[in-house]
């Protein structure tokens, strides 16, 4: 049977492969790379480097055009319906497994972090398989996540000590104007719009990452006063005015009022 | 100046180490294990292996008690306070830090997972670090955590389209009853208590995962209703009977309803 491997690449170091990735980029024989415009945004580099140094030879390289891509060209459009670009996309990967994959080949997608995250291929690959006609089986291998390698970079945890953490995105936490009820540890991505800006003098900390694991990174972390924001504001501004393009991600955190304690104890609060 | 590695090690299988994690091994003289009575959860047998596999000849092993342990042992109590418990462990850092390596040293922690996630590491060696006196420098690397495992083994994301996604305790999930307000996506994780059984005829499907990553794994998944959660409590309770132990985590998700839409649009609903 035709097998398929979603293979977790990292959010920006090659070096963040797994042994397993390393392993099932060895074994496929077609790499599937789908044209988003990222070009832009040094994510064909790191692609292109993992497999100058992992992929087989020889191995064979299709890549398709995004659906956005070629919508947003078309006509203009810039928030497809989600089920339309699902279909649409959908066609392109059924007929990438169908027409290139031979009846007993291997082949991978590279996923960008960890393929569980804000990312639409496990989704679009479960929606080929279920229409039925095109016969593969599929692997996914995880990656770590840009969330991880924030919390890593900061070298901080993603919780406090039996808390929870939430994932969310620029949008949700700006339509919020704060953390959600309950939550003091969030984390946000695709945040074009800098949703912090909104959140100083909620005595949150914020940790915050660009360009994570790659030779640009930057961290900035503090509390998040008009400060801080501001200079966080300029500095991704600044970023992206001199390469063009910006990936950012970060935490914020409302520390808890220490528990009540004893004269003797000087640790820190819960973490 | 001494240097110690946090290394996130994955969450049950040795191949799910980074290329980055196998490099900072290889530049440990010293590997710190804190006992935690984790013999009877396998986790020592996964660090022996690594070791055995990618730490350089020869290396050093120190082995510490957990306080907890300690604590429990000597006072039978269950739960000690937090502040205390970190400052007995920070104090046993410390002296890992001190003692048993060189001035220019290289010493390593291994964490399961990834040490972001409900992992104490970093936050007491941030507490030694500001305690003064031992002078030393940290590096973390993150890791596969259980819950990119768990994605990953049945093939999910953990969030639909741009929608957050929350990682709680059982005792929290217990607590609230449900699912938080404006989550439709929780992975729940340090739950002894099988929070999911109050949670069955809600609408919610369950993605279940036992030993992730290793040669146990146990997968169940579906629509959360009563017969769903008495398999997934039978199965891990036989599991547990059988290993002396288990570790397991789960997503349960609350599908959408799907978008009104044509007669034609066929496609399933928004992920
Ligand atoms: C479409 S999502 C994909 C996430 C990816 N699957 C992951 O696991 O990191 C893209 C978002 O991830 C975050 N991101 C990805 N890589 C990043 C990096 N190297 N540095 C900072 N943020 C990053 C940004 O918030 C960006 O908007
Ligand atoms: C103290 S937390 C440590 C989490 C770890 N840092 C990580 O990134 O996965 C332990 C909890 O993680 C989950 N867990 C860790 N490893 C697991 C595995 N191999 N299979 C299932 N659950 C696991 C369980 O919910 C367990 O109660």
């Amino acid at each position: 049977m035709k097998h398929v491997y979603v293979i977790g690449i990292g959010a920006g170091d090659p070096e963040q492969l797994t042994l397993q990735a390393v392993r099932a980029l060895g074994r496929a024989e077609v790499f599937f790379l789908l044209d988003k415009g990222e070009d832009k945004a040094g994510l064909v580099r790191l692609r292109e480097e993992i497999l100058e140094r992992h992929a087989p030879r020889p191995h064979r390289i299709v890549v398709a055009t995004d659906p956005d891509r070629d919508r947003d060209a078309a006509t203009g459009a810039y928030a497809p319906a989600v089920d339309d670009w699902r279909r649409r996309r959908g066609d392109i990967y059924q007929r990438l497994i169908a027409e290139e994959l031979a009846d007993d080949g291997c082949g991978a997608f590279l996923v960008w972090g960890d393929p569980a995250l804000y990312d639409s291929t496990l989704a679009i690959l479960e929606d080929v398989h279920a229409r039925g006609g095109t016969d593969f089986d599929w692997t996914v291998v995880p990656g770590i996540s840009s969330v991880a390698t924030l919390a890593a970079r900061h070298r901080t945890g993603l919780n406090q000590v039996g808390r929870p953490v939430q994932i969310t995105t620029g949008r949700r936490l700006a339509d919020a104007g704060g953390l959600p009820q309950g939550v003091d540890d969030v984390v946000v991505m695709l945040d074009a719009r800098q949703a912090f800006g909104a959140l100083t003098g909620q005595g949150l900390h914020i940790y915050w990452g660009a360009y994570l694991g790659t030779p640009d990174e930057i961290l900035l972390a503090g509390p998040l006063d008009d400060a801080l924001a501001d200079r966080i504001r300029a500095t991704r501004a600044e970023a992206r005015a001199r390469k063009g393009w910006i990936m950012d991600t970060y935490l914020l955190r409302r520390t808890q009022p220490p528990a009540p304690r004893g004269p003797a104890d000087t640790a820190g609060g819960p973490r």
